[in-house]
């Protein structure tokens, strides 16, 4: 019987044309969305292995391990896929501040009419 | 003076080559991830203008208004850009199921070494 991409139980990421997807990173006790970075299929192996959150950094070019510099590693709970497995979701623990920015989240800017307004 | 991406309170979203961008679209209520879709100008401009989440249907190749033949549509309280500004936040409140699937999320499996998990 063959399984539709909805229903299987086999981890079968579908990436972009350069190996990519994206993932989506939510504090696990908050709920809050914290950033949306891009995995490719070692980031993704590395943060099962080491449940800590990895990511292909694309201005780098190279595996990130968030917070190997910074300290601001997030301990991975749980991963998802979507129903077309071309996206993910971590689940964390975050130490100190998500974004590059210093913030907590890097979804700090509302998106109004007049243009955008900070959130906190 | 010139402002950082990151400080600007202009909205000036970045694109891939495609005129895409990824939208994170979360339930406002429960905090729950919920999908991932893509949108492009015409799909951001529909969104902020109507209050119901608007995507770019990648497979289609048309505007998509989410719920417009399955009623399932979602009502966008906020939408937020991160600090590079080339992904959105929609927080909603969300009529009916937000996955194709008939599940409330589209993420409903949990990534594990023997493989994907229903975590519902």
């Amino acid at each position: 019987m063959t399984q539709t991409i909805e229903e299987t139980d086999h981890f079968e990421p579908k990436f972009n044309d350069q190996g990519l997807l994206p993932v989506v990173t939510q504090d696990a006790g908050s709920g809050r969305v914290l950033m949306v970075a891009w995995a490719n299929r070692e980031a993704i192996a590395k943060t099962l292995e080491t449940g800590e959150a990895h990511y292909w950094s694309r201005s780098r070019r190279e595996l990130w391990h968030k917070g190997a510099t910074s300290g601001h590693t997030q301990k991975v709970l749980r991963v998802l896929a979507d129903c077309d497995q071309d996206t993910l979701l971590y689940e964390v623990e975050q130490t100190g501040a998500a974004c590059h920015t210093g913030r907590p989240t890097c979804f700090y800017r509302e998106v109004t009419g007049a243009g955008l307004k900070p959130t906190e």
